[in-house]
């Protein structure tokens, strides 16, 4: 197992030179099985392990270890070795073929080890194909290195959390705790806000603007979606974060009859009924004129998930014209349980003359609501029974999925069938 | 599900401007449920999905589609509605949470779709971490495209195989086709090679210069390495492949003895005995001078594989001097089955001063030898019990592993306790 460091020598708006690798950890188990000694024990010929494969000895892992110890291991004694600083780590990527968790990341666990150091704003998350996951992690940290990204204007907030993941790797289902899911999701969405904010305030300072940074300087905000409601309230919370870090003369001004909520903390307020539902009325005209558009696809179609912040932009996106959106900025808050979270901005070009990037773009996803209205809508007794149709067939073998293609829109690829080896072979519904 | 097609408008030594998003495609399912109907269906109070989530209808699919269905949908309808031609792509991310396989990248089934174009010469690879695996990929495509990878002098092979893969979710084993996997490896490694060496003569004809890459072109070669007989098959076969591209004065010169070799094709020649035998035997100095010393690792602790590459590297660094590393050009083969692999070089910087950074990167592996011997040779007996005992926690809940802590390396984390909920906790064994 190994981790590698990969630091710039300058910075400027060129390539730094040089990104590489500047150190180097390998862990192996304590305890390893001669293959000689295996050889015999196996009743294999002589040679098949030590001559055959070039084997003579081999390290195994007891049951005290697992592909999250071994990460922690050789993280912590590569930083310890190195004496770099935990906060000056900006990037951190897992590359692994050996999952214990199908939706929590290694990553967030390695997240453990920065806790003193108070540093969650560290970018990278897992990385997986068989073993090629190492050499796409290196590849993906130089390029970060190289690109305008390091140390750029995102604000990434990772910790370990089990508030939704899936550890019964045979199931479809999550093991999920909703309360908890919900008070990481926010607090996570105020630290990064807060990075965010920090990183353009210090870009604005240099360039001799001073003033805080607030919602009124995105034009729109999308969010993870898991469900409608959350967004919402994350709008009347991004409201509170700046209400918080105005200065009285603004909170009396701005945030009229908002001032009893002044003395309070972040911290303390994740479920307070009373301030989630001030700000929501406060943030209510923002909510609808900023965000509202981009919940279009959540609202008819649920939770997607990984994909789920930009279905939100393209529903965004498929509400305006390219004139509407010509020049604004999108805040975009992505999260995903276990956790690991950023709040980007999208800057959306000027140019929105026909034929125009901007233009092609928004007619990429115009035909969104056409689409959608053109779904068949099913009862809740035949969803019910897909559902336990999905839970059957999920590990079945020598099967063709049950079903009519022509109930796929035209130009959809279907599972067609798995063979005894767990092959999988698809087809495609023609346009 | 998204994806996002970015390009650099222009490509100097400068970061390329305006990197962005230029086309989104949305899928969702054909059918639907009425979350009104729903909640009767499910006896909850009226409004609680209507009112409550914000949910009006929710999408769902049926048995017939599955992730890797879902992203060759998605990916075909972007390339065919933007008219991008398929060999116009160099990197393709996949971000999901939603898990088939265990082992097998969904982007590996997706090569599929660049079949008819003959570009497999695409990087990128599946990002996991519940819901944040798309923002993940997103960035690291577009620092790939402000990078110098962009283009860059990496040569990269993926296609959809079966040759390794873990399609057992709730087991630790794999399903391995061991012959299949031997021809994809080395099927990668020619096709790498030859991407690789086209790109670098192209290169060197910018500067002027006209001539063959050849492995002499390496001072040191290091190779994923699943087994150490198949390390030295590889390089025999990447002299078969400098060989066949050779004129024939090379072939009647350098090459001498091998001429009835001359008229086979790479792909008729996997198995073929005679031609490993006779390249295996030539290649023999050079498998000893530039790949032997990197084995060390692999042959006493075994297929590390995500790791295995970085094994080697490190076992290359620990057994020679920073002098003799100075200024040399390793070659690196990185192959994960299903299967994605690249072939890319290090170039090891020229200061070798004490203190610099190579003279560090060097030291901070010369412990490996030594290490490496202060492990504990245990009886197949034990070891044939660890396994089982491996199978027997590996789901387990509400148990701490059994096993002495003092086993473990000094600084080692080890698994202390996994409690009703999956949740896993993890102490170090002190320094």
């Amino acid at each position: 197992f190994f981790a590698a460091s990969t630091v710039p020598l300058a910075k400027t708006d060129a390539w730094p030179k040089d990104v590489g690798i500047l150190a180097l950890e390998v862990y192996f188990p304590a305890q390893y099985v001669d293959q000689t000694e295996l050889e015999k024990y196996d009743s294999v010929e002589a040679g098949k392990y030590t001559v055959g494969l070039g084997q003579t000895q081999m390290g195994f892992c007891s049951v005290q270890e697992d592909i999250n110890s071994l990460c922690l291991t050789v993280v912590q004694r590569l930083m310890e070795r190195t004496k770099l600083p935990w906060d000056n780590v900006g990037r951190l990527e897992v590359g692994t073929e050996t999952i214990i968790d199908k939706s929590k990341a290694v990553k967030t666990v390695l997240m453990e080890l920065f806790q003193d150091s108070g540093n969650t704003d560290i970018e990278g998350i897992d990385t997986t194909n068989a073993c090629y996951g190492g050499t796409a992690s290196l590849f993906n940290a130089a390029n970060w290195v190289e690109s305008s990204s390091w140390d750029g204007l995102r604000g990434t907030h990772m910790e370990n959390a089990y508030d939704f993941y899936k550890p019964h790797l045979a199931s479809e289902y999550p093991v999920v705790d909703g309360k908890l899911s919900i008070l990481c999701y926010l607090r996570a969405l105020d630290r990064c806000y807060a990075f965010y904010r920090k990183k353009i305030q210090n870009q604005w300072k240099q360039a001799g603007i001073e003033r805080s940074f607030t919602l009124d300087d995105f034009q729109f905000m999308i969010f993870h979606t898991p469900f409608c409601k959350l967004v919402q309230k994350s709008v009347a919370r991004l409201m509170f974060n700046d209400f918080l870090s105005a200065n009285s003369d603004v909170q009396n001004s701005r945030y009229k009859g908002l001032e009893a909520f002044r003395d309070l903390k972040l911290e303390d307020t994740y479920f307070n009924k009373e301030v989630e539902k001030a700000f929501q009325k406060a943030s209510l005209d923002t909510f609808n004129q900023k965000t509202k558009s981009s919940l279009n696809l959540s609202t008819l179609n649920g939770n997607t998930y990984t994909s789920s912040l930009y279905g939100c932009l393209a529903s965004l996106l498929s509400q305006h014209t390219a004139q509407q959106l010509a020049g604004t900025r999108i805040g975009a808050f992505s999260y995903g349980s276990g956790l690991a979270a950023s709040l980007f901005s999208i800057q959306v070009s000027q140019d929105a003359t026909p034929g125009s990037p901007l233009d092609k773009l928004v007619s990429s996803v115009s035909d969104l609501p056409k689409r959608l209205a053109s779904r068949k809508c099913v009862s809740p007794e035949e969803f019910s029974e897909v559902m336990l149709q999905r839970e059957k067939y999920s590990h079945e073998v020598n099967f063709s999925p049950p079903g009519d293609i022509n109930s796929l829109f035209p130009g959809t690829w279907y599972l067609e069938q798995v063979d005894g080896m767990h092959r999988r072979k698809y087809a495609r519904r023609p346009l």
